[in-house]
């Protein structure tokens, strides 16, 4: 049966999250999986490289699914797009490796965090970034993301706390750009937890605020304790940007 | 009385524009009038540079108005930003010279218009650029360009056929870049009429699509008639960019 890479945008403020849910019409994968049957009428499993929580964007998620109908990658791209609200799009969809499967061949992931400098966001971008409105040192802010690099046990910084599965991931890197309104700080690694990119955007912005020290990031992964690491940050300032694979 | 300026940014589409309305709240104007007043207890004319027609954005709008109470202009900004719904920001307040006029004194206008090449607009920017779904030609739209810049009498390309004062403006240049999934047109005058950026982007569509020749543009001007100009573009993919002052 052929085998399809799709790659996905959206806006998630208005969905409860990438991953399907009981109840409720507002999923990606839901909605995807839903047109996609509808063209196929055939029972599609459309496979994401991960979830998003709910109110998190992406720029290119990559999902695969399996479909007996063979048809035209366009003209399904096309179709799909017809189909789908304006805060959903599909960039692309290819013929795959019989064997492609989006999240288990995925080799990294990149996300970015936008942190607005200032109380009132940018109008443009007001759905995409996370207003501050106070200063943070940037400095200490990248110091203490070279601790957090690596691998190491994130425990600390699962927002599940009944995860069965290992909570060792590798962070490949952190990088903080300061541009003129805005801070972004961009993850890139192996896999993410559950609201790991947030709790770590949240530790490292009380780093930023002065009110913990660089060198605690090795103690808080050390803790393997959610209560040590910072707040969970809100979900409009996320978005995922990549995800890489072999 | 202290002259202010303000520089203020938005996102059009749930307005009906600029200028204020009878029986109306959704216009840019008539909101930070509202909040002005609230604040100072005055009665306050706010003079934008111009109108922006209904659904037209702006990421640097510049009006003033007189206020007889002297504040920190900061905490202006702050008051009417904290009153101001998300889609209007205020960006900046400073004292003027006593003779500064936003609209009377503004030396040039940058308009942009962004077309998006494809049916479907990327997520992000859905609510900013025109989709247009078919190949134009840029390179015949860039020479037809030429013939519209410099001073003319633009009455062909006014949306408002009831115009009794001059149509004439010059058009310092338009800039046409193409990018990997954007047209974009960026038209620097002295002013624009009404509709008029609008209604060159719909003429040099029309060009792009090999509807019209290169050399009719000056036809076209002549004619001084607006059925012989293209369409009226769709407000949403104009954004007022900036005003510059003597």
């Amino acid at each position: 049966m052929p085998n399809y890479k799709m790659i996905i945008q959206y806006e998630g403020t208005k969905y409860k999250g990438w991953q399907e849910q009981k109840n409720t019409d507002a999923t990606i994968q839901g909605r995807l999986q839903r047109i996609l049957e509808r063209m196929s009428k055939e029972e599609i499993d459309l496979q994401g490289s991960g979830r998003t929580d709910a109110g998190v964007h992406a720029r290119a998620q990559v999902a695969h699914f399996h479909m007996r109908a063979f048809g035209d990658t366009e003209k399904m791209k096309a179709y799909v797009n017809e189909y789908l609200p304006e805060d959903i799009a599909v960039l692309k969809v290819e013929l795959a490796d019989d064997r492609f499967h989006a999240r288990l061949n995925a080799k990294s992931k990149t996300y970015e965090y936008r942190i607005f400098k200032g109380d009132k966001p940018d109008v443009f971008d007001r759905r995409y970034v996370f207003p501050i409105g106070e200063k943070l040192d940037v400095g200490s802010m990248r110091q203490a993301a070279k601790y957090l690099e690596g691998t190491h046990d994130f425990k600390a910084f699962c927002g599940n706390r009944r995860m069965k599965k290992s909570t060792v991931r590798t962070i490949v890197k952190i990088e903080i750009e300061e541009i003129e309104r805005e801070i972004r700080l961009r993850f890139t690694g192996n896999g993410f937890l559950q609201n790991m990119v947030r709790i770590l955007v949240g530790t490292l912005v009380e780093v930023g605020r002065g009110e913990r020290n660089v060198e605690e990031m090795t103690e808080i992964i050390e803790s393997r304790d959610r209560q040590r690491a910072g707040a969970l940050m809100p979900a409009k300032g996320l978005t995922l940007m990549e995800v890489k694979y072999r």
